[in-house]
């Protein structure tokens, strides 16, 4: 039974483009690091009867990259992803992971788990795999327009997450955009500089620019979904192709072939770092519940790396932990009242 | 004298942040590369009196990256990027080159070079430093907000670039946003991929994702000049990461740094490939005069490339190429007349 763990998860069991077979084995892998798996999916594709730890939901609907996100969600109750959203609702898991449509679930989780008091626009944040100290980076597609409130309050969220489940001692935060100056950007980004300049309660670094967040030169960047969406998968594209270019180096004389083939080990962690499966995927921050969106592209490592952020947030209790730290002080309150219900 | 040379450069003295050796050194390699080189700064610092191919036009003013640009070019007439600019609209020179304030660079050449006929906006394009097949990548940071008409006449600007200077035969366009479909972005993308897909002329390959730009998935990719320059900066960033980890993997164990060794020629070749320097910077398109803007923290080779590029250009006559692609058929011109003058 999935729920004698101390912390069980509800993963989505059509979330995969690699096949229920994947997905399965990212559930075992899973379940032998000791989380609990309730698997919302096709019970005989799936093959996880009596698997220790893992419990499947015979769920037999599903929503499809190709499908109207939020449209689905309230048409479908019966899909994977929005009965894995109600059973974290309902209690019976701690949090919600899946690696299908990003939309979808983003859209079950913000109808299923809905938002922290004061909050008006969750925010898809994602630890971006670069060398050495990881960057929080959000938001990286939940919202393709924003105001300057909605950053402001990408910064108060990011900072929360990343003091409570990152162990970051006060987080800095820099906003993205194309200037150091105060007044390069977007006027909305403009606006948020002010803002947040202006905001106790939490550590503004200033402007970043893109160059900075490779560099991580602060632990959080906020920005809009649509620069976040891009800058991401930028980041992943620009780490594979740099990689796959040395291996390419490595194999263009013989000479250079054993160089490659001694430096392999070292290369291997490098490589391991900067795969996109190594952080587990995004987690959607202002919700009264947790929700982490995986690759679709996951292997089982990356499925089981999703499952195991989310367990790790269920465990410190990032929701709480969050909603508390935005609440202390006027600071998280003050900035995330400010701007009223979306 | 620099005027006996083939093509001759307008070269801003004053624009570097290495110091007046490191400028002084760039136009020796250009002028050493067969370029005649005019260059606008202070005679005495450039220590350049008598160097075959150069000229030095003594001229005592600069313009700051602190400064506003487009006041600044309005205000100081006898400023270095302004003279620049103003040679070439006198024909003395047949390209402007600066390494100085973007921003300064832009607005000199625009108002002394002017906008071709029916360009809103001019947009300001690189080409990415990525291993293998580069990609020209437009608007990276000339206008920070726009219009879908914006984007569809920097899609033609681009395509035009890319076959006249570029020699890419048919071009393929894409258009950055956070997924492949057509709906998927904020309202003028999408608007944009409405006109792109409709438009006779040019050969529109769909939206693209970060991913695909290191992937040189198209020829050309166009985007506005936020998402362009946090997106070109964050690749820059990546790659240099990415590179620098794999030098520190290489030094983490001695057979490592044995591998390394071997390793190491050919990985110069894959550094060289995506360092900012080897592209030689930014193109201002849609302008009446070529101006290229290369990185402030360019050595000397990377300002000798920037140079190198300009000259590239003026051989091609990329801006009359531009133009007749532009104009070419009813498609160039509709596209850019449709949205009237901005």
């Amino acid at each position: 039974m999935a729920r004698d763990r101390a912390v069980t998860v509800a993963l989505d069991g059509y979330g995969t483009e690699q096949g229920f077979g994947v997905l399965a084995q990212g559930a075992r892998l899973a379940a032998a690091d000791g989380i609990g798996v309730r698997v919302f999916g096709p019970r005989r594709a799936l093959g996880l009867d009596g698997v220790d730890g893992i419990e499947v939901v015979e769920t037999a609907e599903r929503i499809g990259n190709e499908e109207d996100p939020v449209a689905a969600v309230r048409a479908k109750k019966e899909a994977s992803v929005v009965r894995a959203a109600g059973d974290v609702a309902a209690g019976s898991s701690a949090a919600l992971v899946s690696c299908g449509s990003t939309g979808a679930t983003m859209a079950a989780a913000t109808f299923g788990l809905r938002r922290l008091k004061g909050v008006q626009r969750p925010a898809l944040a994602a630890q971006v795999p670069v060398p050495g100290k990881p960057v929080l980076f959000l938001d990286v597609g939940a919202n393709v327009e924003v105001r300057a409130q909605h950053l402001v309050q990408f910064a108060f969220l990011g900072a929360a997450f990343s003091a409570a489940v990152l162990e970051v001692e006060d987080p800095s935060v820099g906003l993205l955009t194309v200037g150091e100056e105060s007044g390069k950007g977007r006027e909305e980004v403009v606006e948020a500089h002010r803002l947040l300049a202006a905001a106790p309660g939490i550590r503004f670094a200033g402007n970043v620019e893109g160059r900075d967040l490779p560099a991580a030169r602060v632990d959080v960047v906020v920005t809009d979904g649509f620069t976040g969406n891009v800058s991401l998968k930028l980041l992943e594209g620009t780490a594979k192709t740099v990689a796959a270019a040395v291996g390419d180096a490595a194999r263009s004389n013989p000479v250079a072939a054993v160089g490659g083939l001694l430096l392999r080990p070292a290369l291997d962690g490098l490589r391991r770092e900067l795969h996109p499966d190594t952080t587990g995927g995004a987690i959607l921050l202002g919700l009264r519940g947790i929700a982490v969106v995986g690759h679709g592209s996951s292997g089982a490592e990356g499925i089981a790396n999703a499952v195991g952020l989310a367990a790790r947030c269920a465990e410190v209790d990032a929701v709480g932990r969050t909603a508390a730290l935005l609440a202390e002080g006027g600071a998280g309150r003050g900035a995330l009242a400010a701007g009223g219900d979306a």
